[in-house]
């Protein structure tokens, strides 16, 4: 039995972890923290997650925690995680950070976008992007994981194929994102209150949002060459899910049938990746609570233009699933354990 | 007292009409038709409308109603307009016809993307495209009226300045709209009843939507050359309101201030249109129930690329409520008679 | 010109009172308080309240406010409004109070709920419940209004004809309403985030709201004895709108028809209540941004059981538009001026 | 392997047996029948269902399916599952109805109620009432079970223990219940269409719904006397979940703790109904997704009246869930397979 504690377990993220691993045949849970909600029991806080009755959260402490578990997730805000993942990984710990503070591999980059110093550039050169499309066998071996972020996983597996076989001209990519209000996480702030989400549509961040970098890094390994892209988030009135709308100029005449047979090709192996037919029709709807990327494909012929749709769970893809996927990865489990579920519809 | 009709009164754009009129002093609405529920008066089918108890939906039999009102609003299905419009435009009343069937100017188009032919071409030219801010003139001594279509009227007014300026290259616009499931209509159809489109999120109609020679058209005019957009239209989970994210390559270096300047300048006596200060946000919800347009402005200085936002009401600013201002103008009444509201917020 | 001023200006009630008085031709707001806003312009706080840029939030000091208007609208927190609407009622000011401070006439009893003592008996001696179906008259001379809490209204409007004709045993009453979830307010709460609420249903305060003994006050003075009433709010994930169900056992046999022709009696020179006819059926859609009322009635024969359904909207019936009407009604303003509106549906 | 057949498998509730059998590691579906999409593969109509391309919807023809299953879940329409629920049983094979054809034991309050006469009397007799915390011993015996309707599942498990033990007047009993719109099947309807239910609230069917006899059935046979109750559904804007508000006047003096107590031990065993801590609050979303009954408490001392609150999941365990569970039952599986899972939230 796999011993795994969460770090920061009353987010959203959290909580999806929780529910994820009681399913999960080879793992038991040891340790939750929690810096607001130490000492009360995780049903307390959450009724719906009953089962963990006789879990406590507790103040992360560590050196308290380090003998509990074998693996750890960490899933604090960006910035609070790095001491704690050096420190766990220092002392040979498993972790899967789920925070940004190992994503980036450009220190300047991440000093720049998240405006803190990274006090722990070591480690930080260890840490293995989770993306298990793209980098399955690093996972595999790997001691610490930075588990991407939502807005990038939809992104990075809606280019990949069509960037890597360079089909489109890289220097003109648009990427329209619309998340889900889960992605905000669970906090009390006016601005994610229900009065003024509901029946509202918005973007924020425009051309300033912190998964920028993450992004154009991820292509630019792909393509071998220095992107930049655009990317606007948007806030929308549902709870999870992302749909991501990408717009590229393609670099040659190509049919639909052809496109698509490259994606398929591209993700024949992937059990999380599911390439639509011509005419399918991505939908955050048919992947919520699941580990499932949607993907869809378009040719604008008039303007030759490659039009992807990509739909995920932000919680899930997004977030905790892709977190316990790289568990199964690394520690040896069928992949999809604990992931194997069917969309709740409606 | 001006005596208005409403043909094919039953539907969203319809009932909205109804609404916006019964606050305008200088009006009265004589006559309604609806196919389906001819004979029914207008608060048996819908209570809200209590107002109108004593007018019953009639069939469409122009000419019954040709001598009961002064002008007429044309809320009809695509293709089923034309013949209507024609007959009561060559027996010279006043038309404003909200469905497409006379808004593109070259037939060959209109027959291309709406598959029916356009049998009376003749009128067709007479029509104007009835969005004020472009055609306000031509609006006031027109008879005929093509009320712009929805999306079309939020990515206008969002590339107008820009494009009349020639601060973008024209052939790099993506433009990526999300609508609210009133814009589909008032129906019985199984993809957008409640628990199909609730909590969920998709595109549709990629790079295939109807409406794009109609935005096409329009902004080929402002440049002085022929222009093809990418345009993506969304079905979102609320009721009412598009939000229009606009990218586009900018030609020159400028600053934000500059480019707010250029927007307000242009808009600088529109009652309807909202130029945002940098910063600021557009939102679906802070134009409910209003004929406002938000305008927001961002400059990625990454990638050289203005990014314009827009919000409109889709049943106001983006339908009936832009046909009662065409209406205004067209009747000498204060252009915000009957639209001078506050957005109900929440 | 009525000079009017509002405090606690930046909540939702403030908000709708904003919206209705700029619609209003005989009012004109001089001042608006807020302490968390205070030296921001309306505008900058809400984007669609734009017509109030130049008006300033400032820190409710009576004393400075006192000759800048003629009328106060009061919306702050229950227990904080006491003091200032002394302050101005001493003054000889007109005041209509929204919070629940001068609704309760037995002071005991507002203690007991509201676990405040109240400082200031001869005032609230002085009040009026500004409930117009009952009280119209002395509203109309009244120079204090304690305007109905949303619930109360919906409560009572529903049990008023019932309850003065007889037709119900008054021990039997169980009242059940659900309410959109601005009648929580404007704050920063975990509990009313979007996530928490959305998609979510639940009972709360059950047996314990404070709007238990308003309705008992009221409809105790309708039946001419002490009544105990059972009532259950239910939070709703809508922004809008308060359905109440009714249930109290029948006295006396007695016909639908028979019934509703006691109510549209009752109510038939309110411009605000809409007796439904038999099978009709309230929704809170339909009075969505009205002053309107919707009741509806249903006899159980099988129990000998009235059921009575009423839909208000909470932030207008429920609060804002019912004080404007109030302040109509006291100012001999036409009664629907600024309120005689039609839902915006959809 | 245990073969099952889905007549029926195209509405929400055999989707949702679907999903859930997907997890069943003992069953296999070997057959799904749906009229209208006769030819189709399920992975066609509902691509997240993708891990059924194999299966095909054909026309239900039970000589056709006899030997290919060893039991059927019937989800076809009221009426239409009599005659072939009595064929299927007829030929010995184990059925589950997920119809209320079989629910009512008096044929003369089904044929007054459902308005079709009941042709089939021999077998309504052999069937068993599927709620398994009243029948699990005659499940376990049983060939036919008809499965509860969802609004009796609500408030039968709420007022189990209450009427069992005496505590309540069984004459006073109010049942107002609130489900989301999934309830209402999946079909083309402009009532349950989006634009008309999201913002809305309002109840239905008031002292006429066809579950009214089911409950007091079952409540007569617990009371041991004939009940009759008011109950009022409600139609509520969120997906799935059926909050049920119940109220009755408690018979004796008892506290909190006390009727706690009586709660927690009728249901000590039971794997899926939960009842809440004094101040426990039921809410759909803590059970959306699961089989589970949440229960809350609280008694009105000022009206003598026990309120209780449930909360379940309308499709799960007011359906799909419920018929699993009695699947488990009667075949000998842990009475929890496929169903053990934490609710999706948020």
């Amino acid at each position: 039995m796999l011993r795994v504690a969460i770090c920061g377990g009353s987010g959203y993220t959290g909580c999806e972890l929780l529910r994820l691993l009681s399913n999960h045949p080879g793992v038991t849970v040891t340790a939750v923290t929690s810096e607001k909600s130490a000492g009360k029991s995780i049903s307390d806080l959450f009724p719906y997650l009953y089962r963990y009755s006789n879990l406590i959260y507790e103040q992360l402490k560590v050196n308290d925690i380090l003998d509990r578990a074998d693996l750890f997730f960490m899933a604090l805000p960006h910035g609070r995680s790095q001491e704690a993942v050096d420190f766990l990984f220092k002392h040979g710990e498993k972790v899967i950070d789920l925070s940004a503070d190992y994503r980036l591999r450009d220190v300047r980059i991440y000093e720049e976008w998240y405006k803190v110093p990274h006090k722990f550039q070591t480690t930080l050169k260890k840490a293995v992007y989770g993306l298990p499309e793209l980098y399955r066998k690093k996972i595999a071996k790997a001691n610490l994981i930075a588990n991407p972020g939502c807005y990038p996983t939809g992104a990075i597996l809606g280019l990949y194929p069509a960037t890597k076989n360079k089909l489109i001209a890289v220097d003109s990519i648009v990427i329209d994102s619309k998340s889900g209000t889960s992605g905000a996480g669970r906090k009390s702030d006016i601005k994610f209150s229900y009065c003024e989400v509901n029946e509202g549509f918005k973007a924020y961040a425009v051309a300033s949002h912190r998964h920028t970098p993450e992004i154009e890094q991820e292509l630019s390994v792909i393509a071998g060459k220095d992107i930049k892209i655009n990317f606007t988030p948007h806030l929308a009135p549902f709870d999870r899910g992302i749909l991501t709308t990408i717009y590229a100029r393609l670099t040659k005449n190509i049919s639909m049938e052809k496109i698509i047979d490259v994606y398929k090709k591209s993700y024949s192996n992937e059990p999380f990746v599911q390439v639509l037919d011509d005419g399918g029709s991505p939908n955050v709807k048919n992947v919520r609570g699941t580990n499932m990327c949607e993907v869809g494909l378009t040719i604008n012929m008039r303007t030759d233009t490659l039009i992807i749709v990509t739909a995920i769970d932000n919680l899930m893809k997004g977030a905790s699933g892709q977190a316990v996927h790289n568990m199964n990865i690394m520690m040896g489990f069928d992949e999809k354990t604990a992931l194997d579920t069917i969309a709740m519809f409606p």
